[in-house]
Formats: C-alpha cells, sequence, structure tokens
C-alpha cells in the first residue's frame, strides 16, 4: 500500500471509530443492575463480550470464543441507525430487518472495503444464528437482560407485562438452544422471581 | 467436576458479571463525542475493543489482537472500587496504584480462582506495559480520548488547560510506542486543534 493510501484507509477507520460513538447514546428497555437508568448499547455490549469471556465453558466445543467476542462487540452497531427494538414489544421485524440492513450498508461501507465486508459478515452470520459461533452469542445476547431484570428488580419485565412463560418462548428457546446448563441455571432464578 | 461444583462456580461468574456492571457508573474526564456527558468505564471498553478490531494493522507482528481485545475488556475493571483518575490530573500514582490492586484482588477474587487468576494476570501484564500485546493495547487506551476531544470539541483538554507540549509527553510516547503510524496520523489533527 502507497503511504497516500494508507493514510486513506487509516481515515475511513477513524471515521468509522468516531461514528460508532453514537452507540453510546442508544437506549435499551432494561435498566442498570442499580436501576438508576437504562442500559445503552454500548455499554451492553461491553457487558456481553464480558459474559462470553467469563462463560467460556458453557459453550460447545465447536465454538470459538474469539469470534464470539468480536461478534457481541459489533452486533449492535446497526442500532445507530435502526434503534433497539425491546424483545417484548410487538412490532414488525421485517421492516427493522430491512431498516438494520440498511444501517450496516452505511456504517460498515465506513470502513476501508475489505475489513467493511468482514465485519458486515460477521454481523450477518450473528443474525441468522446457525454457526455454533452465532449460537452461542445469541445466547448470551438474551441470558444478560434477565441477570440485568433480576439485579434491578424486574426492569422490563414489569414494564412489559411479562410472564414467565412469555419468557420461556422469547428467551429460554435461544439461550437453550446455545447454553443449555446456563439456561438450567438461570430459569430457577428467574422462576423464583416470578413464583414470589 | 461434579454438578454441585459447576453449580457454585456457575454462580461466582453470575456474581462477577453482576458485580461489574457497576462499570457503567464510573465516570471518565472525556466526554463522549456529541459533548452530552461524560463517558464512562464501560463503553470506553467497548470502544477501545471495536479499536483494536479496526486498527489490528497498526500492531507489531508480535501482538496477538484476541489478547489485546480480552486485555481491553477487562483493563479498567479496578476502577469500580478505584475510581477512575484522569491522565492530566496531578495525583498520587503510587497510592492509586495500591488501592487498584486491593480492587484486583476483591472483584477478581469473586470469579473461581483459576479463572479470576487468568483474569488478573492479564490485567498485571497491561498495568506494567512490557508485552507486545501490552504496548499495543496501552496505545489504543491513550489515542482513544484524543479522537472524542477532536470530535467534542477539546473536552477534558479545556478542563484540565492542557497544551500540545503535555499530549506529547503524556499521551504521545505511549501511542507512539506501540503504534507509531497512528501516532503520526492522529498526532496530526491534534497539533491542527492545538494551532487552531
Ligand atoms: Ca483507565
Amino acid at each position: 500500500m502507497t503511504p497516500d493510501l494508507a493514510n486513506e484507509a487509516l481515515a475511513s477507520q477513524i471515521a468509522f471509530l468516531q461514528e460508532i460513538d453514537r452507540l453510546k447514546g442508544v437506549l435499551r428497555a432494561t435498566p442498570i443492575c442499580d436501576n438508576s437508568r437504562p442500559e445503552n448499547s454500548a455499554e451492553h455490549s461491553w457487558h456481553l463480550a464480558m459474559y462470553a469471556m467469563v462463560l467460556v465453558d458453557q459453550a460447545g466445543p465447536d465454538v470459538r470464543i474469539d469470534r464470539v467476542i468480536r461478534m457481541l462487540l459489533l452486533h449492535d452497531i446497526v442500532e445507530i441507525d435502526a434503534g433497539d427494538v425491546p424483545i417484548h414489544l410487538v412490532h414488525d421485524s421485517e421492516a427493522q430487518a430491512a431498516k438494520e440492513r440498511v444501517a450496516a450498508e452505511r456504517i460498515f461501507g465506513l470502513l476501508p472495503a475489505e475489513q467493511g465486508a468482514e465485519f458486515r459478515a460477521l454481523w450477518e452470520e450473528f443474525e441468522a444464528a446457525q454457526t455454533p459461533d452465532a449460537v452461542f452469542a445469541k445466547s448470551i445476547d438474551r441470558v444478560q437482560p434477565l441477570l440485568l431484570n433480576l439485579a434491578n428488580g424486574g426492569g422490563s419485565w414489569i414494564d412489559y407485562h411479562v410472564t414467565m412463560e412469555q419468557i420461556d418462548a422469547r428467551v429460554g428457546t435461544k439461550v437453550n438452544r446455545g447454553a443449555p446448563a446456563l439456561w438450567r441455571h438461570v430459569r430457577a432464578r428467574v422462576a423464583g422471581y416470578f413464583a414470589s
């Protein structure tokens, strides 16, 4: 690469890194553990990456944890344009998916072409939830809000009038698919909350 | 591992993951890019991990980027107890280091012993800034606030009456050590700010 091209690539990368700062301003439905305010999608992504690092033993033998960490770090970046849709909110998932594709095009498009394509492929792999890495990453993404709500006193479960049956259907199936022992453990805690 | 021990290990890991949620409440000296509020250490850690993913080509050949990402994800966790000390604030760095060691003992001590020791070793490697991975991680940690301040209009440079000479001494040397081409590029932008 010539010095000019290298400098241009670096300028694109910095433009991307400045743009994704906006993820710190995307608010989610779940409050943080101390219930003081909603969680934002940037700190959520950090927390999920830490979940993957800590809970690596919950992953199946085919899971490459460093790819999972990368996937979790970038999985919500499209929300800068498309917003976060709470899992317990009834919404048009086709329309949301279309918005997210446009967002991916714009935001990953800020990067040098090869790197942008690599990041986009990792995001699409996460969304498709078919590979072992993506299935485990989805389990992590779904389980973390449960643990926040257990700590914050009910959080988005109260706001959205959620029942244990809805959690089993909307969350449990996905956590169980990638991390069954984790789901057994966390489900018992969540069931305790709903029983009390 | 017996089922009881496995369940106990998982309970410790969840306790750690709940505890580190508090990093979302540790505020830094630098405002986020839109200048609306200070950055917190959890979203900062996410942003640094993304910096490492994006700027991998700035790292020397001995750098293992996935270790750098892990290091950056956990490098600020001790701030939950010890707080963040702004780089441009005159402070007792011995006393701060002692507080951080006590914090590491308590917080990484929540994890199962082997995993806690592994995380602590990664944090100590970052702090010592001797290995190629740690040197590159430090470069990333130091360069990101510069780019936030360039976006937010001066941020902590204004609050702490910082000069270009101080940035060269306190920040530039460290960025340059792990990522010299990145430092040349960013230094030119920062010098432009201070010249105007
Ligand atoms: Ca720090």
